[in-house]
């Protein structure tokens, strides 16, 4: 079976890889089905628009993206868990292949707030701002919902800092979260 | 004369508009052409390369870009002055064609640090650093330099956010700013 699960996952992975690294809009079908090996019968078959295929290969790649960035439950206090976050982007960022926000660079490229795959980035990112509001609660923070969004701004801020300026953040990422996370009172 | 510098200025302009309202690579010199009226063969003697092209239009629209977030003279406190700029982002970014900023667009697009535009992107990004720490510095801030990065992250990553999850960035910009301004003592 062409269309079967394998088509299906190599689809979705080329897709997600393709999109990461040389753009949504830039990767046409054709340089997408010959990277997954899979014809374009094959993959409209499957996915029967490209948009629909950029918005479930966002989905598909979504969860490990930011589950790369959390701390295992090994380390328990809310203050070092959040930081963790920033001391993996700051090493993820130095990566040959990082290319800033998965999320956030489909959006951009996308520009259309409407596009399926629009949705599923906003979806991704208020993960791992829920994921910081937790953090924040249980640490104590003043106000742990905007906490929550300013280490997000500062998350997405640094990473467009390592694409444009400098890989190598040098702490800022962690330095700008601790301040953060020090004047909402989490100890 | 095809070549003159109307010719000039009007393919800068639409490279300007189009590389931001639709992207560096999704925008092609076929596209381009026929937005700004001239014929291929005039672009080529003007710009060898479309990548010349877009280096040039960045250069050329960056010091508007920038200027538009900066305050006026009459403003004199440097915190104030700091504080002008997000607020200016949060009106900037519930503009209909706000798609982020032109400078990270730009650099997360090419995706290649050694091209030309990219060059310019951090150039211009450099820029607003540059102004931030002036500006810490005479506002008495601890570590001026340091400061200035961390506004400049709040700066793109509230960008980012109103691209990803919201236009309306409801104050965050500014707020998150006041957070490292008062960390940084300037008051």
């Amino acid at each position: 079976m062409a269309t079967g699960t394998n088509t299906r996952d190599r689809l979705l992975a080329a897709a997600a890889d393709l999109f990461y690294r040389e753009g949504v809009t830039a990767t046409g079908v054709e340089r997408l089905c010959t990277a997954a090996g899979v014809s374009k019968r094959s993959m409209y078959q499957l996915f029967p628009t490209k948009d629909v295929l950029v918005a479930e290969s966002l989905a598909a790649a979504g969860p490990d993206t930011n589950r790369m960035f959390l701390p295992d439950d090994a380390e328990t206090r809310p203050r070092e868990r959040i930081l963790h976050v920033f001391r993996v982007q700051e090493e993820v960022a130095t990566e040959p292949d990082f290319a800033g926000c998965r999320f956030v660079n489909t959006a951009t490229d996308l520009r259309d707030p409407t596009h399926p795959a629009a949705a599923v980035a906003r979806d991704f990112k208020q993960q791992l701002t829920d994921w910081f509001a937790a953090e924040a609660r249980a640490g104590g923070a003043k106000d742990p919902a905007l906490l929550a969004k300013q280490l997000t701004v500062v998350f997405d801020g640094a990473a467009a800092r390592a694409v444009v300026t400098d890989p190598d953040l040098d702490g800022l990422s962690v330095t700008t979260a601790t301040t953060l996370l020090d004047a909402a009172g989490v100890a």
